[in-house]
Protein backbone atom coordinates (compact mmCIF):
# COMPACT_ATOMS: atom_id res chain seq x y z
CA UNK A 1 0.00 0.00 0.00
CA UNK A 2 1.88 2.95 -1.23
CA UNK A 3 0.45 6.81 -1.42
CA UNK A 4 -2.66 8.13 0.53
CA UNK A 5 -5.79 6.37 -0.84
CA UNK A 6 -8.64 9.13 -0.82
CA UNK A 7 -11.56 6.41 -0.42
CA UNK A 8 -15.35 7.55 -0.06
CA UNK A 9 -14.99 8.21 3.59
CA UNK A 10 -19.18 8.29 3.47
CA UNK A 11 -19.14 4.78 2.55
CA UNK A 12 -20.03 2.49 5.70
CA UNK A 13 -18.50 -0.44 3.46
CA UNK A 14 -15.03 0.69 3.97
CA UNK A 15 -14.57 0.80 7.38
CA UNK A 16 -12.38 -2.11 9.36
CA UNK A 17 -13.19 -1.30 12.39
CA UNK A 18 -16.53 0.05 14.53
CA UNK A 19 -17.11 1.78 17.92
CA UNK A 20 -20.65 3.48 19.37
CA UNK A 21 -20.84 6.26 21.43
CA UNK A 22 -24.41 7.71 22.88
CA UNK A 23 -24.95 11.27 22.58
CA UNK A 24 -25.16 13.67 25.82
CA UNK A 25 -27.42 16.21 26.49
CA UNK A 26 -24.03 18.20 27.10
CA UNK A 27 -22.84 17.77 23.60
CA UNK A 28 -25.75 20.13 22.81
CA UNK A 29 -24.81 23.94 21.41
CA UNK A 30 -27.33 26.95 21.91
CA UNK A 31 -28.07 25.62 18.70
CA UNK A 32 -29.72 22.09 19.33
CA UNK A 33 -27.34 20.73 17.07
CA UNK A 34 -24.53 18.35 18.41
CA UNK A 35 -21.12 20.39 19.30
CA UNK A 36 -18.28 19.96 16.67
CA UNK A 37 -16.34 19.55 19.71
CA UNK A 38 -18.26 16.37 20.68
CA UNK A 39 -18.32 14.64 17.22
CA UNK A 40 -14.37 15.24 17.65
CA UNK A 41 -14.87 12.77 20.68
CA UNK A 42 -16.46 10.28 18.78
CA UNK A 43 -13.44 10.24 16.54
CA UNK A 44 -11.45 9.97 19.10
CA UNK A 45 -13.47 6.99 20.08
CA UNK A 46 -13.11 5.34 17.12
CA UNK A 47 -9.36 5.67 17.21
CA UNK A 48 -8.98 4.31 20.82
CA UNK A 49 -11.32 1.85 20.06
CA UNK A 50 -9.12 0.76 16.96
CA UNK A 51 -5.92 0.55 19.00
CA UNK A 52 -7.71 -1.86 21.90
CA UNK A 53 -9.36 -4.05 19.35
CA UNK A 54 -6.42 -4.83 17.11
CA UNK A 55 -3.32 -3.44 18.51
CA UNK A 56 -3.68 -4.47 22.39
CA UNK A 57 -1.56 -7.58 21.42
CA UNK A 58 1.41 -5.67 21.23
CA UNK A 59 1.29 -4.58 24.61
CA UNK A 60 0.34 -1.70 26.86
CA UNK A 61 2.76 0.93 25.75
CA UNK A 62 1.46 0.77 22.05
CA UNK A 63 -1.22 2.82 23.32
CA UNK A 64 0.83 5.19 24.34
CA UNK A 65 3.32 5.57 21.90
CA UNK A 66 1.63 7.58 19.28
CA UNK A 67 0.98 11.09 18.71
CA UNK A 68 -1.94 12.38 16.34
CA UNK A 69 -0.40 15.17 14.06
CA UNK A 70 -3.00 16.35 11.64
CA UNK A 71 -6.77 16.09 11.71
CA UNK A 72 -8.75 17.42 8.64
CA UNK A 73 -12.82 17.13 9.87
CA UNK A 74 -15.54 17.45 7.29
CA UNK A 75 -19.16 17.97 8.80
CA UNK A 76 -21.67 17.13 6.79
CA UNK A 77 -25.11 17.34 8.28
CA UNK A 78 -26.14 18.46 11.74
CA UNK A 79 -27.08 15.64 14.98
CA UNK A 80 -28.94 15.92 17.68
CA UNK A 81 -29.89 14.66 21.33
CA UNK A 82 -31.06 11.98 21.73
CA UNK A 83 -29.06 9.13 20.15
CA UNK A 84 -26.13 7.14 19.23
CA UNK A 85 -23.69 7.09 16.23
CA UNK A 86 -21.46 4.46 14.42
CA UNK A 87 -18.20 5.67 14.48
CA UNK A 88 -15.97 3.57 11.11
CA UNK A 89 -12.50 3.41 11.29
CA UNK A 90 -9.87 1.72 8.57
CA UNK A 91 -5.95 2.40 7.82
CA UNK A 92 -5.96 4.49 4.35
CA UNK A 93 -1.75 4.52 4.79
CA UNK A 94 1.67 2.75 6.20
CA UNK A 95 4.53 4.86 5.47
CA UNK A 96 7.79 4.51 7.44
CA UNK A 97 7.22 5.88 10.73
CA UNK A 98 3.02 7.34 10.11
CA UNK A 99 -0.05 6.43 9.19
CA UNK A 100 -2.66 7.48 8.36
CA UNK A 101 -6.20 6.77 8.93
CA UNK A 102 -10.16 6.90 7.44
CA UNK A 103 -13.04 7.96 9.46
CA UNK A 104 -17.03 8.03 9.24
CA UNK A 105 -19.23 9.06 11.22
CA UNK A 106 -23.18 7.43 10.61
CA UNK A 107 -26.39 8.17 12.43
CA UNK A 108 -29.07 5.57 11.61
CA UNK A 109 -26.50 4.62 8.30
CA UNK A 110 -26.40 8.68 7.32
CA UNK A 111 -22.86 9.74 7.52
CA UNK A 112 -22.72 13.22 9.20
CA UNK A 113 -19.02 13.46 9.58
CA UNK A 114 -15.72 12.05 8.01
CA UNK A 115 -12.16 12.46 9.04
CA UNK A 116 -8.80 12.11 7.92
CA UNK A 117 -5.91 11.29 10.61
CA UNK A 118 -2.35 11.12 10.52
CA UNK A 119 -0.94 9.53 13.36
CA UNK A 120 3.22 9.60 13.84
CA UNK A 121 5.08 6.87 15.94
CA UNK A 122 7.34 7.88 18.45
CA UNK A 123 9.45 6.73 21.31
CA UNK A 124 7.98 7.89 24.64
CA UNK A 125 11.74 8.30 26.28
CA UNK A 126 13.38 10.42 23.75
CA UNK A 127 10.05 11.57 22.14
CA UNK A 128 11.34 11.23 18.40
CA UNK A 129 9.67 9.85 15.61
CA UNK A 130 10.75 5.93 14.96
CA UNK A 131 9.97 3.68 12.60
CA UNK A 132 6.89 1.76 12.70
CA UNK A 133 7.41 -1.88 13.47
CA UNK A 134 7.53 -5.15 11.66
CA UNK A 135 4.33 -6.34 14.25
CA UNK A 136 2.72 -3.08 13.85
CA UNK A 137 2.90 -3.08 10.05
CA UNK A 138 1.31 -6.33 9.88
CA UNK A 139 -1.90 -5.15 12.00
CA UNK A 140 -1.97 -1.75 10.35
CA UNK A 141 -1.67 -3.98 6.70
CA UNK A 142 -5.03 -6.19 8.35
CA UNK A 143 -7.20 -2.88 8.85
CA UNK A 144 -6.51 -1.46 5.49
CA UNK A 145 -9.06 -0.60 3.02
CA UNK A 146 -9.51 -3.27 0.94
CA UNK A 147 -9.48 -2.54 -3.00
CA UNK B 1 -46.33 10.59 49.05
CA UNK B 2 -45.02 13.20 51.85
CA UNK B 3 -41.60 13.95 53.23
CA UNK B 4 -38.28 12.84 51.77
CA UNK B 5 -38.46 9.30 51.54
CA UNK B 6 -34.92 8.42 51.83
CA UNK B 7 -34.28 4.90 50.05
CA UNK B 8 -31.46 2.90 48.75
CA UNK B 9 -30.10 4.74 45.96
CA UNK B 10 -27.42 1.38 45.22
CA UNK B 11 -30.69 -0.77 44.72
CA UNK B 12 -31.05 -1.24 41.29
CA UNK B 13 -34.73 -2.40 42.00
CA UNK B 14 -36.04 1.03 42.97
CA UNK B 15 -35.68 2.66 39.73
CA UNK B 16 -38.85 3.60 37.92
CA UNK B 17 -36.36 4.52 34.40
CA UNK B 18 -33.01 4.07 32.51
CA UNK B 19 -30.47 5.45 30.38
CA UNK B 20 -27.39 4.35 29.08
CA UNK B 21 -24.07 6.26 28.08
CA UNK B 22 -21.07 5.48 26.94
CA UNK B 23 -18.04 6.28 28.74
CA UNK B 24 -15.66 8.31 26.51
CA UNK B 25 -11.46 8.15 26.14
CA UNK B 26 -11.81 12.34 26.69
CA UNK B 27 -13.97 11.33 29.93
CA UNK B 28 -10.49 9.63 31.68
CA UNK B 29 -8.49 12.17 33.96
CA UNK B 30 -4.69 11.67 34.11
CA UNK B 31 -5.01 8.96 37.30
CA UNK B 32 -6.56 6.70 34.18
CA UNK B 33 -10.15 7.05 36.07
CA UNK B 34 -13.32 8.48 34.83
CA UNK B 35 -13.70 12.13 35.80
CA UNK B 36 -16.21 13.03 38.24
CA UNK B 37 -17.56 15.81 35.80
CA UNK B 38 -18.62 12.81 33.32
CA UNK B 39 -19.89 11.52 35.96
CA UNK B 40 -22.31 14.55 36.50
CA UNK B 41 -23.14 14.31 33.20
CA UNK B 42 -24.51 10.95 32.80
CA UNK B 43 -26.55 11.61 35.71
CA UNK B 44 -28.00 14.49 33.72
CA UNK B 45 -28.51 12.16 30.94
CA UNK B 46 -30.53 10.13 32.90
CA UNK B 47 -32.83 13.11 34.07
CA UNK B 48 -33.08 14.59 30.73
CA UNK B 49 -33.99 11.07 29.03
CA UNK B 50 -37.35 10.48 32.42
CA UNK B 51 -38.31 13.83 30.97
CA UNK B 52 -38.24 13.19 27.41
CA UNK B 53 -39.53 9.50 28.06
CA UNK B 54 -42.33 10.13 30.92
CA UNK B 55 -43.06 14.28 29.91
CA UNK B 56 -43.02 14.67 26.70
CA UNK B 57 -47.01 14.39 26.66
CA UNK B 58 -47.29 17.68 28.09
CA UNK B 59 -45.47 19.29 25.53
CA UNK B 60 -42.19 20.64 24.88
CA UNK B 61 -42.62 23.56 26.94
CA UNK B 62 -42.58 21.56 30.12
CA UNK B 63 -38.61 20.95 29.45
CA UNK B 64 -37.34 24.28 29.60
CA UNK B 65 -39.67 24.98 32.36
CA UNK B 66 -37.50 23.74 35.35
CA UNK B 67 -34.87 24.35 37.24
CA UNK B 68 -32.25 22.06 39.00
CA UNK B 69 -31.44 23.81 42.20
CA UNK B 70 -29.47 21.42 44.26
CA UNK B 71 -27.45 18.31 43.63
CA UNK B 72 -25.60 15.75 46.15
CA UNK B 73 -23.57 13.18 44.57
CA UNK B 74 -21.35 10.24 45.92
CA UNK B 75 -18.94 8.90 44.34
CA UNK B 76 -18.55 5.35 45.52
CA UNK B 77 -16.01 3.54 43.07
CA UNK B 78 -13.84 4.31 40.33
CA UNK B 79 -15.26 3.97 36.96
CA UNK B 80 -12.76 2.85 33.76
CA UNK B 81 -12.91 3.15 30.15
CA UNK B 82 -14.12 1.53 27.66
CA UNK B 83 -17.67 0.74 28.77
CA UNK B 84 -21.05 2.10 29.31
CA UNK B 85 -23.31 2.65 32.39
CA UNK B 86 -27.30 2.20 33.13
CA UNK B 87 -28.05 5.34 34.80
CA UNK B 88 -31.64 4.73 36.82
CA UNK B 89 -34.13 8.07 38.24
CA UNK B 90 -36.64 7.68 40.35
CA UNK B 91 -39.28 10.14 41.63
CA UNK B 92 -39.27 10.64 46.02
CA UNK B 93 -40.85 13.77 46.57
CA UNK B 94 -43.59 15.51 44.94
CA UNK B 95 -43.95 19.29 46.83
CA UNK B 96 -45.67 22.43 45.90
CA UNK B 97 -43.43 23.02 42.98
CA UNK B 98 -40.71 20.93 43.55
CA UNK B 99 -39.97 17.68 43.25
CA UNK B 100 -37.03 15.65 44.53
CA UNK B 101 -35.16 12.62 42.50
CA UNK B 102 -32.88 9.82 43.30
CA UNK B 103 -30.49 8.55 40.85
CA UNK B 104 -27.74 5.78 40.68
CA UNK B 105 -25.19 5.08 37.90
CA UNK B 106 -24.02 1.15 37.75
CA UNK B 107 -21.45 -0.20 35.87
CA UNK B 108 -22.07 -4.05 35.34
CA UNK B 109 -24.63 -4.01 37.77
CA UNK B 110 -22.47 -2.20 40.46
CA UNK B 111 -23.28 1.16 41.89
CA UNK B 112 -20.38 3.69 41.15
CA UNK B 113 -22.25 7.10 42.43
CA UNK B 114 -25.56 7.95 43.62
CA UNK B 115 -27.32 11.42 43.89
CA UNK B 116 -30.36 13.24 45.10
CA UNK B 117 -31.62 16.30 42.98
CA UNK B 118 -34.19 19.13 43.62
CA UNK B 119 -35.93 20.62 40.92
CA UNK B 120 -38.27 23.37 41.02
CA UNK B 121 -40.76 24.19 38.33
CA UNK B 122 -40.74 27.45 37.29
CA UNK B 123 -42.33 30.21 34.64
CA UNK B 124 -40.04 30.97 31.31
CA UNK B 125 -41.53 34.07 31.22
CA UNK B 126 -41.60 35.27 35.24
CA UNK B 127 -38.80 33.47 36.02
CA UNK B 128 -40.46 33.03 39.19
CA UNK B 129 -41.44 29.11 40.59
CA UNK B 130 -44.88 28.01 39.85
CA UNK B 131 -47.22 25.24 41.29
CA UNK B 132 -46.45 21.66 39.88
CA UNK B 133 -49.83 21.32 37.75
CA UNK B 134 -52.41 18.19 38.28
CA UNK B 135 -51.36 16.56 35.11
CA UNK B 136 -47.30 16.95 36.08
CA UNK B 137 -48.21 15.40 39.41
CA UNK B 138 -49.91 12.67 38.16
CA UNK B 139 -46.83 12.02 36.02
CA UNK B 140 -44.55 12.19 38.55
CA UNK B 141 -46.62 9.84 41.20
CA UNK B 142 -46.40 7.16 38.41
CA UNK B 143 -42.74 7.15 38.27
CA UNK B 144 -42.29 7.43 42.25
CA UNK B 145 -40.56 5.16 44.40
CA UNK B 146 -43.31 2.00 44.59
CA UNK B 147 -42.90 1.17 48.63
CA UNK C 1 -11.66 23.11 64.72
CA UNK C 2 -14.34 20.79 65.55
CA UNK C 3 -17.80 20.27 63.57
CA UNK C 4 -18.81 21.11 60.31
CA UNK C 5 -18.63 24.79 59.58
CA UNK C 6 -21.62 26.28 57.57
CA UNK C 7 -20.09 29.49 56.44
CA UNK C 8 -22.24 31.58 54.06
CA UNK C 9 -20.76 30.30 50.85
CA UNK C 10 -22.19 33.32 49.18
CA UNK C 11 -19.60 35.51 50.82
CA UNK C 12 -16.29 36.01 49.19
CA UNK C 13 -14.65 37.47 51.87
CA UNK C 14 -14.72 34.02 53.47
CA UNK C 15 -12.53 32.11 51.10
CA UNK C 16 -8.59 31.16 51.32
CA UNK C 17 -7.51 30.32 47.99
CA UNK C 18 -8.81 31.49 44.32
CA UNK C 19 -8.88 30.14 40.62
CA UNK C 20 -10.00 31.89 37.54
CA UNK C 21 -12.09 29.82 34.76
CA UNK C 22 -12.89 31.38 31.19
CA UNK C 23 -16.30 30.06 30.33
CA UNK C 24 -16.51 28.06 26.89
CA UNK C 25 -18.85 28.17 24.25
CA UNK C 26 -18.89 24.97 24.69
CA UNK C 27 -20.24 24.91 27.69
CA UNK C 28 -23.55 26.33 26.58
CA UNK C 29 -26.78 24.26 26.68
CA UNK C 30 -29.27 24.53 23.88
CA UNK C 31 -30.94 27.04 26.42
CA UNK C 32 -28.56 29.75 26.22
CA UNK C 33 -27.15 28.98 30.01
CA UNK C 34 -23.53 27.81 31.13
CA UNK C 35 -24.66 24.14 31.45
CA UNK C 36 -24.45 22.29 35.12
CA UNK C 37 -21.63 20.30 33.90
CA UNK C 38 -19.09 22.94 33.34
CA UNK C 39 -19.69 24.91 36.72
CA UNK C 40 -18.81 21.56 38.33
CA UNK C 41 -15.62 21.42 36.30
CA UNK C 42 -14.94 25.33 37.85
CA UNK C 43 -15.72 23.69 41.27
CA UNK C 44 -12.88 21.06 40.12
CA UNK C 45 -10.69 23.92 39.02
CA UNK C 46 -10.87 25.41 42.67
CA UNK C 47 -9.99 22.32 44.44
CA UNK C 48 -7.10 21.30 41.79
CA UNK C 49 -5.83 25.20 42.37
CA UNK C 50 -6.31 24.57 45.57
CA UNK C 51 -3.88 21.60 45.71
CA UNK C 52 -1.65 22.90 43.89
CA UNK C 53 -1.31 26.42 45.64
CA UNK C 54 -1.49 25.00 49.14
CA UNK C 55 -0.16 21.23 49.26
CA UNK C 56 2.67 21.23 46.77
CA UNK C 57 5.52 21.19 49.15
CA UNK C 58 4.03 17.79 50.26
CA UNK C 59 5.18 16.14 47.20
CA UNK C 60 3.54 15.22 44.15
CA UNK C 61 1.73 12.39 45.87
CA UNK C 62 -0.35 14.14 47.66
CA UNK C 63 -2.11 15.38 44.90
CA UNK C 64 -3.01 11.39 44.06
CA UNK C 65 -3.99 10.31 47.03
CA UNK C 66 -7.33 11.89 47.68
CA UNK C 67 -10.41 10.98 46.69
CA UNK C 68 -13.83 13.15 46.24
CA UNK C 69 -16.37 11.30 48.04
CA UNK C 70 -19.40 13.64 48.20
CA UNK C 71 -20.37 16.45 46.34
CA UNK C 72 -23.07 19.06 46.94
CA UNK C 73 -23.91 21.72 44.75
CA UNK C 74 -26.87 24.15 44.90
CA UNK C 75 -27.12 26.57 41.13
CA UNK C 76 -28.47 29.59 42.23
CA UNK C 77 -28.16 32.30 39.02
CA UNK C 78 -27.31 31.18 35.37
CA UNK C 79 -24.25 32.34 33.82
CA UNK C 80 -24.00 33.24 30.10
CA UNK C 81 -20.88 33.20 27.51
CA UNK C 82 -18.48 34.91 27.28
CA UNK C 83 -16.84 35.51 30.29
CA UNK C 84 -15.12 34.19 33.70
CA UNK C 85 -15.41 32.93 36.74
CA UNK C 86 -13.86 33.60 40.03
CA UNK C 87 -13.77 30.29 42.34
CA UNK C 88 -13.15 30.28 45.99
CA UNK C 89 -12.05 27.53 48.35
CA UNK C 90 -11.73 27.34 52.08
CA UNK C 91 -11.52 24.37 54.40
CA UNK C 92 -14.50 23.86 56.70
CA UNK C 93 -14.08 20.90 58.61
CA UNK C 94 -10.77 19.11 59.47
CA UNK C 95 -11.42 15.42 60.68
CA UNK C 96 -9.29 11.98 61.17
CA UNK C 97 -9.11 10.77 57.89
CA UNK C 98 -11.07 12.94 55.82
CA UNK C 99 -11.85 17.03 55.51
CA UNK C 100 -14.39 19.21 54.13
CA UNK C 101 -14.56 22.38 52.27
CA UNK C 102 -16.43 24.94 51.00
CA UNK C 103 -16.56 26.85 47.38
CA UNK C 104 -18.13 29.39 45.54
CA UNK C 105 -18.43 30.60 42.09
CA UNK C 106 -18.70 34.50 41.77
CA UNK C 107 -19.56 36.20 38.42
CA UNK C 108 -18.36 40.02 38.32
CA UNK C 109 -18.84 39.13 42.22
CA UNK C 110 -22.37 38.06 42.20
CA UNK C 111 -22.21 34.33 43.58
CA UNK C 112 -24.08 31.53 40.68
CA UNK C 113 -22.85 28.42 42.82
CA UNK C 114 -22.05 26.93 45.96
CA UNK C 115 -20.70 23.63 47.17
CA UNK C 116 -19.56 21.85 49.88
CA UNK C 117 -17.24 19.03 49.44
CA UNK C 118 -16.08 15.65 51.57
CA UNK C 119 -12.45 14.52 50.61
CA UNK C 120 -10.90 11.44 52.09
CA UNK C 121 -7.28 11.19 52.15
CA UNK C 122 -6.19 6.91 51.33
CA UNK C 123 -3.04 5.02 50.45
CA UNK C 124 -2.72 5.13 46.88
CA UNK C 125 -1.26 1.98 46.73
CA UNK C 126 -3.84 -0.10 49.42
CA UNK C 127 -6.69 2.30 48.53
CA UNK C 128 -7.96 2.31 52.35
CA UNK C 129 -8.29 5.54 53.69
CA UNK C 130 -5.55 6.99 56.31
CA UNK C 131 -5.22 9.55 58.88
CA UNK C 132 -4.21 13.18 57.73
CA UNK C 133 -0.27 13.58 58.49
CA UNK C 134 0.27 16.38 61.05
CA UNK C 135 1.86 18.34 57.73
CA UNK C 136 -1.41 18.07 56.13
CA UNK C 137 -3.17 19.65 58.80
CA UNK C 138 -0.79 21.64 59.19
CA UNK C 139 -1.39 23.51 55.89
CA UNK C 140 -5.54 22.90 55.91
CA UNK C 141 -5.66 24.82 59.63
CA UNK C 142 -3.98 27.36 57.85
CA UNK C 143 -6.70 27.46 54.98
CA UNK C 144 -9.59 26.97 56.85
CA UNK C 145 -12.11 29.40 57.79
CA UNK C 146 -11.55 32.51 59.83
CA UNK C 147 -14.21 33.29 62.64
CA UNK D 1 -8.28 38.85 -1.95
CA UNK D 2 -8.55 35.96 -4.08
CA UNK D 3 -7.34 32.35 -3.80
CA UNK D 4 -6.63 30.80 -0.25
CA UNK D 5 -3.83 32.13 1.30
CA UNK D 6 -1.17 29.79 3.40
CA UNK D 7 0.12 31.95 5.73
CA UNK D 8 2.45 30.59 8.37
CA UNK D 9 -0.27 29.63 10.99
CA UNK D 10 2.72 29.68 13.79
CA UNK D 11 3.36 33.20 13.33
CA UNK D 12 1.77 35.75 16.37
CA UNK D 13 2.10 38.66 13.94
CA UNK D 14 -0.72 37.78 11.42
CA UNK D 15 -3.48 37.22 13.38
CA UNK D 16 -6.24 40.34 13.40
CA UNK D 17 -8.57 38.89 16.37
CA UNK D 18 -7.87 37.21 19.87
CA UNK D 19 -9.25 34.74 22.64
CA UNK D 20 -7.78 33.97 25.77
CA UNK D 21 -8.82 30.41 27.15
CA UNK D 22 -7.74 29.03 30.72
CA UNK D 23 -7.26 24.94 30.78
CA UNK D 24 -9.05 22.92 32.90
CA UNK D 25 -7.81 19.76 34.81
CA UNK D 26 -10.66 17.92 32.58
CA UNK D 27 -9.09 18.56 30.03
CA UNK D 28 -6.55 16.09 30.72
CA UNK D 29 -5.75 13.04 29.66
CA UNK D 30 -4.35 9.39 30.99
CA UNK D 31 -0.66 10.84 29.38
CA UNK D 32 -1.29 13.82 31.50
CA UNK D 33 -1.33 16.07 28.48
CA UNK D 34 -4.42 18.16 27.09
CA UNK D 35 -6.59 16.62 25.20
CA UNK D 36 -7.09 17.29 21.53
CA UNK D 37 -10.79 17.70 22.34
CA UNK D 38 -9.51 20.65 24.77
CA UNK D 39 -7.93 22.26 21.80
CA UNK D 40 -10.60 21.86 19.45
CA UNK D 41 -12.78 23.79 22.16
CA UNK D 42 -9.79 27.30 21.99
CA UNK D 43 -10.19 26.82 18.57
CA UNK D 44 -13.96 27.04 18.68
CA UNK D 45 -13.77 30.01 21.34
CA UNK D 46 -11.71 31.94 19.04
CA UNK D 47 -14.27 32.26 16.33
CA UNK D 48 -16.67 32.67 18.41
CA UNK D 49 -14.67 35.23 19.60
CA UNK D 50 -14.10 36.96 16.33
CA UNK D 51 -17.44 36.46 15.54
CA UNK D 52 -18.63 38.52 18.54
CA UNK D 53 -16.03 40.81 18.88
CA UNK D 54 -16.48 41.99 14.86
CA UNK D 55 -19.71 41.00 13.28
CA UNK D 56 -22.04 41.54 16.50
CA UNK D 57 -22.56 45.23 14.37
CA UNK D 58 -24.69 43.51 12.23
CA UNK D 59 -27.27 41.40 14.57
CA UNK D 60 -27.55 38.13 16.44
CA UNK D 61 -28.61 36.58 13.03
CA UNK D 62 -25.70 36.66 11.68
CA UNK D 63 -24.01 34.69 14.33
CA UNK D 64 -26.24 31.95 13.68
CA UNK D 65 -26.19 32.07 9.31
CA UNK D 66 -22.75 29.94 9.59
CA UNK D 67 -21.68 26.39 9.56
CA UNK D 68 -18.17 25.26 9.78
CA UNK D 69 -17.70 22.46 7.01
CA UNK D 70 -14.35 22.37 7.43
CA UNK D 71 -11.55 22.27 10.37
CA UNK D 72 -7.92 21.00 9.60
CA UNK D 73 -5.55 20.88 12.73
CA UNK D 74 -2.15 20.67 13.31
CA UNK D 75 -0.99 19.35 17.05
CA UNK D 76 2.54 20.90 17.06
CA UNK D 77 3.69 20.20 21.07
CA UNK D 78 1.90 19.05 24.28
CA UNK D 79 -0.42 21.19 26.58
CA UNK D 80 -0.71 21.17 30.47
CA UNK D 81 -2.30 22.07 33.33
CA UNK D 82 -2.54 24.94 34.64
CA UNK D 83 -2.31 27.19 32.53
CA UNK D 84 -3.91 29.63 29.61
CA UNK D 85 -3.88 29.93 26.31
CA UNK D 86 -4.05 32.44 23.58
CA UNK D 87 -6.13 31.61 20.19
CA UNK D 88 -5.48 34.38 17.42
CA UNK D 89 -7.98 34.15 14.47
CA UNK D 90 -7.09 35.70 11.03
CA UNK D 91 -9.19 35.66 7.96
CA UNK D 92 -7.36 33.95 4.53
CA UNK D 93 -10.01 33.78 1.85
CA UNK D 94 -12.93 35.51 1.09
CA UNK D 95 -15.24 33.43 -1.14
CA UNK D 96 -18.53 34.04 -2.99
CA UNK D 97 -20.92 32.06 -0.34
CA UNK D 98 -17.57 30.68 2.09
CA UNK D 99 -14.70 32.02 3.61
CA UNK D 100 -11.57 30.44 5.25
CA UNK D 101 -10.15 31.33 8.66
CA UNK D 102 -5.96 30.46 9.67
CA UNK D 103 -6.16 29.99 13.13
CA UNK D 104 -3.11 29.28 15.76
CA UNK D 105 -2.71 27.77 19.85
CA UNK D 106 0.17 29.71 21.66
CA UNK D 107 1.22 28.81 25.09
CA UNK D 108 3.59 31.54 26.81
CA UNK D 109 4.61 32.36 22.91
CA UNK D 110 5.16 29.08 21.62
CA UNK D 111 2.36 27.61 19.38
CA UNK D 112 1.23 24.49 20.19
CA UNK D 113 -1.46 23.74 17.13
CA UNK D 114 -2.73 25.64 14.08
CA UNK D 115 -5.80 25.43 12.28
CA UNK D 116 -7.53 25.75 8.70
CA UNK D 117 -11.39 26.71 9.02
CA UNK D 118 -14.03 26.96 6.35
CA UNK D 119 -17.19 28.46 6.58
CA UNK D 120 -20.03 29.06 4.44
CA UNK D 121 -22.97 31.56 5.25
CA UNK D 122 -26.15 29.88 4.66
CA UNK D 123 -30.07 30.94 5.03
CA UNK D 124 -31.22 29.71 8.31
CA UNK D 125 -34.71 29.43 7.56
CA UNK D 126 -33.75 27.39 3.88
CA UNK D 127 -30.86 25.95 5.21
CA UNK D 128 -29.21 26.78 1.44
CA UNK D 129 -25.45 28.44 1.12
CA UNK D 130 -26.43 31.97 -0.09
CA UNK D 131 -24.02 34.73 -1.02
CA UNK D 132 -21.69 37.10 1.86
CA UNK D 133 -23.35 40.19 1.85
CA UNK D 134 -21.54 43.39 1.39
CA UNK D 135 -21.42 44.15 4.65
CA UNK D 136 -19.82 41.04 6.26
CA UNK D 137 -17.57 41.23 3.24
CA UNK D 138 -16.12 44.49 4.13
CA UNK D 139 -15.63 42.96 7.99
CA UNK D 140 -14.08 40.00 6.43
CA UNK D 141 -11.80 42.02 4.25
CA UNK D 142 -10.65 44.38 7.53
CA UNK D 143 -10.14 41.11 9.45
CA UNK D 144 -7.75 39.45 6.70
CA UNK D 145 -4.10 38.60 6.56
CA UNK D 146 -2.27 42.13 5.51
CA UNK D 147 0.61 40.65 2.90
Amino acid sequence: MTGDLSPDLTNMSIYANWAKCTIRYSDLDPNGHVNNGAINEFFEDGRVGFRNDRMISLGDEILTGFALVKFTVEYLAPLYFPGSVDVGTVVTRIGGSSFSLGQGIFSDGACVATAKVITVSFDPKSKHSQKLTPELRTILASSSLKL
